[in-house]
């Protein structure tokens, strides 16, 4: 349970539609001054009210009858989700999906700093990927430990996904973000976020074939 | 808006979460016979009511007092979700993510067949990706028209994703898989699906740090 300002409980999909506020905050700075709440949730899809009620959870931000001043809140935003100081993360799998995210620049722009890459396969110890080396996962519960890394990409098979999760939560691991094609077990407390690449395209086709 | 059997419009969050029960009963066939909707609740995060309800949609498939029979309606929700049937799409952008999908044997098994790929770079033009060769953009919109594609998935930069996005509409693509950070322009009568990889690491990142 994360708590907002004034003790209430931030609903999970609030927080995940905050990073979205940011990318809009980013978007519109240097174009406009303030914008509205109406405005605002014009661009998110939502309610003036929504949108009101969403960045309550955060702070008092906005000011009646001005709205909310763009640079002040992308700044405030800005350092509420941590982008300017820097979270290292792991890459467990040096498969299609492992090998795309150590190549994505984007992470270094909000201040996601790649450690370390991880593959069971032992011909691949030594690869260098970009400026980082793969390890074999023998070496990750140090690893992870030595270099107090929070966050795992896991992009792996999913039959070895459960085993490999509860390696990393007992190394020390507290968030992961899951590309392997199955609901992991919850019973790590641990924080997840999923990329479930074929569920997306299912659903998309599915609505094209009955639009 | 789409609608299910009895003419109700079905809450998109509801498709969503279908292919997810899908890969429940995928998961279970073979190990149980049926599933209770209050057990099928357990694994997917719900109360028996809301499986009941969300399942209600789509067709008449539990019966009081047995259940849901796996394999019975692990086919039905195949069928549902045209996984038994080819789905022929394409990617827009030969970078990291895009190869990294040219490469992703799991759309081969729910029916997605890839048929092109395109960059804007000319010097791409021809390389092989496994079976598939890199076509340049320029022609994206014959290729699309001569080979019927519904679906796009877009792994270009943001600055190019909205102009992309309508060249591919008026070739006639109906969906499209969108990997670029940005919310795109929706004024264009299509069915979106966004993977935003950096909103789900700041989500993440958000929860571990305030946990």
């Amino acid at each position: 349970m994360i708590r907002g300002k004034d003790g209430t409980i931030i609903p999970r999909v609030v927080i995940e539609r905050l990073p979205r506020y940011y990318r809009y905050f980013d978007w519109l700075d240097g174009k406009v001054e303030k914008i509205s709440s109406k405005k605002l949730g014009e661009y998110m899809g939502a309610s003036a009210s929504q949108v009101r009620l969403d960045l309550s959870y955060f702070g008092d931000f906005g000011q009646q009858g001005y709205g909310y001043n763009i640079k002040k809140l992308k700044q405030e935003l800005a350092n509420i989700l941590n982008i300017n100081s820097e979270t290292s993360f792991i890459i467990v799998g040096a498969g299609n999906i492992g090998r795309a995210m150590t190549r994505y620049k984007a992470f270094a722009n909000t201040g996601f700093m790649l450690k370390g890459i991880f593959d069971i396969n032992p011909d691949l110890r030594g690869q260098k990927l970009g400026n980082v080396e793969i390890r074999h996962t023998d070496e990750m519960v140090q690893f992870i430990k030595d270099n107090h890394i929070d966050i795992a990409i896991l992009a792996i098979p999913k039959d070895e996904a459960n085993e490999v999760t509860k390696t990393l939560v007992d190394a020390g691991i507290k968030g992961i973000l899951n590309f392997a094609p199955l609901d992991l077990d919850v019973t790590n407390h641990i924080t997840i976020e999923n990329i479930h690449i074929i569920d997306k395209m299912l659903a998309l086709s599915f609505m094209i074939h009955r639009a």
